[in-house]
């Protein structure tokens, strides 16, 4: 998983089906947290813009969100206890 | 996922029986989204060249739609809605 | 997928068992595509040195080309149209 | 598989439902290894801050250690023996 | 797949159970191969330090290699035939 930042989302009104009723949140990883550059992942624990998230990706997004039948490459699956310093 | 633009598409008349009717498109990752060059995606909600889509990649390109047995590991499952402002 | 030329083959003699009757051929992804540096993928549509052509990566290559026992994670799955500009 | 050593870990109160019980640790890869910045990976060998440890990511991380149905894409499966010089 | 030399091992034993048995080889990709630094790959085909391999990753190192409940996900799945020149 890497941790980074909610930062917005987006919104498709044209997609696939068994997409519909997901939120898509972009996720940008803090800095030195391997990934890179921003995500867009679902949203699983109702994570708001601006807190720090635990990202899961991969069949681990699907198969471990019980959406297993759906094109989700990313998961949002935890959100970081506020105040804690991330080394 | 990852956010990108529609720029091409790529024709492949000698190709495996089960990519048979599939369209190819090339897409750029928008700037900053993790990701970093074109991939080739498989189009599976009408999307045109010009357009801002949500790629899936992995396993879920080829589960998540309907293509379980295709050797598809990109596919295009979402347009973004117009006159988004992507963060 | 990726889009890329192949440039090469490799040989392997002492190699897993269910990999016996593959052809291995080395990938240089084209400029500016997703990928990097160049990959060895099994070819499935009787590609040449110097053709250009889709790869498809991870489980994709091995589950969409019949291969799904087989340790292979990257497959040569079409071959691009001569005369094609790459957007 | 990679080798990182143990840096830190994160607490996440509000989680996904299968991933209750888990350990997050922070591994920061060794230099020249494949994977460049850190990764966040459930520990299933008891490892502590500072030691060195094998990392697996991917559908291994989940389907390897027996948490098939959790939202997991890295995991701590071995501790490397002190004094071993990694070439 | 990827090619690459084999650099060294890497001795772990407190390990999860379903890794017993295995040798876990450090393996350099050789230049301008996509996976840029090392990795740890299990060797299923007897390979030495010095030598050329094909290494397999993802869940192909798992499934292709008869180890699929194992958290592996790198392989050696065969040995480049010596005086091969790679391209």
């Amino acid at each position: 998983m890497i941790i980074g930042k909610v930062v917005g989302y987006v919104v498709s009104t044209r997609k696939c089906d068994n997409l519909v009723g997901n939120k898509f949140m972009i996720v940008q990883p803090i800095e030195n947290m391997n990934a890179g550059e921003k995500i867009v992942a679902v949203d699983k624990v109702g994570a708001g813009v601006g807190e720090l998230v635990l990202v899961a990706t991969g069949s681990a997004a699907r198969i471990g969100c019980g959406m297993t039948n759906a094109p989700i490459d990313a998961a949002i699956v935890g959100i970081v206890d506020e105040g804690q310093k991330i080394d």
